[in-house]
């Protein structure tokens, strides 16, 4: 098994609505999630507007820096969808009817509504491999190391399924979570000493605000699972030692 | 008043919670809707993990790209958190105890309760400018274009307010959204002709379910009212015609 520092992944956000705030994104924890759980870390997340240029020279400089690249958004049949077209040039492909996705579309319309906005859909780039589309038809596709998915959430959920084959992957990453009624000031030089005690555990401190109430959540994540115990069980030292309540654990 | 196009801003979202998927962002949204509304328009925003050369290189590439940079995460009190000393280093300022911050969280505890932890937030580039923070004490700051807020959704919210006039805008990013009973690909065509007579206004199509009803918004945006209203008859014409029902307008 290659070593999980050369796993990673990059991912692109594609989307003048994720800039103007008008939606939130979710499909970057969506795909973190499922990447983590396959061993592969996210090591940055881009969210760049609807503009060729600025598309095609974000996918050239991932796929060289990360392993995977995963792109959402932008490959639906509207005047705003480019990230195909986009992706035939940073690859140097042509863009045109892909056989395969025109095949499975024009099978998914009834006759005489396969028109023009929807045969759009197919076009890619025609050398591309098809990620079929289980909910709505419309298939995704990769090149190389280059996943493009679609922006809607449910969609894309739904096609990670069909790539998680074509990944190899790492020793998954396992997380262990403290839940603690404290705050982070009271506990953050303990914390900093488990921290350089344990330097291949990586432990995130996070404040949370739950039914009116402070806490601080910590997360302990590793490949290595007694690691992972070892440094939990320094900090429930500490904590008990403090009187810290838990509010849980898992 | 400066031309819209050159007051821009980038984001950077600092957290390895963020890229693991644990937490989903909510600040780049709270950001763009609140930059908009002064007339300044997100052109990108990266996530990147709690790594202090990441975090410089990309904190002065952006603070040349745009004319303002927000970070969010990473200045409380914990070990992972490390935006404060890479600003410092990304501006080559000395990293210390800032006096008038430390005074003002001196003030916000208890006697005997300004703890090391505690202190840690106080310090930041000794020359930054400080921006209060009416829920928790503990301030954000700026230096030049970069301005730097926690990552907790609320706390950020709500310090936005003391940084307002500090922020020179434009002209405010007008939008209208219809809401249409149909698929993308049903007014792919009639769509792409509108945008092209009406290059001032964006035109972003997404599709929605709501209710299990499948339904695309169209988001119109632009600086000046008269041209959203243009493209708007423009699009109701066709809309009329294929008899699409509207389910909302606003």
């Amino acid at each position: 098994m290659t070593n999980n520092k050369d796993i990673n992944a990059g991912i692109i956000i594609i989307g003048n609505e994720i800039l103007s705030g008008r939606t939130k994104d979710t499909n970057t924890s969506t795909l973190a999630i499922w990447l983590n759980s396959l061993g592969i870390k996210v090591e940055e997340v881009r969210v760049i507007p609807d503009v060729e240029s600025i598309i095609v020279d974000t996918v050239n400089l991932f796929r060289k820096k990360f392993k995977y690249v995963f792109t959402s958004g932008g490959i639906g049949p509207t005047h705003d969808d480019i990230t195909s077209e986009s992706i035939s040039k940073a690859f140097n492909i042509t863009y045109g009817a892909h056989e395969e996705a025109f095949k499975i579309l024009e099978k998914y319309y009834k006759p005489g509504e396969f028109n023009e906005g929807r045969q759009k859909m197919a076009y890619m780039p025609i050398k591309a491999s098809l990620i079929l589309n289980p909910t709505s038809g419309a298939p995704g596709f990769y090149v190389e190391n280059v996943f493009c998915l679609p922006g809607v959430p449910s969609i894309l959920k739904a096609m990670l399924g069909g790539i998680q084959n074509k990944i190899v992957g790492g020793e998954p990453i396992l997380s262990h979570t403290i839940n603690l009624r404290t705050v982070e000031s009271e506990i953050a030089k303990s914390l900093s000493e488990v921290q350089n005690k344990n330097t291949d555990v990586e432990i995130g401190s996070y404040p949370f605000f739950r039914a009116g109430k402070l806490g601080v959540s910590l997360v302990l994540r590793s490949t290595d699972q007694n690691k992972i115990n070892n440094c939990n069980s320094e900090i429930l030292k500490f904590v008990q030692e403090k009187k810290i309540q838990i509010v849980d654990e898992g």
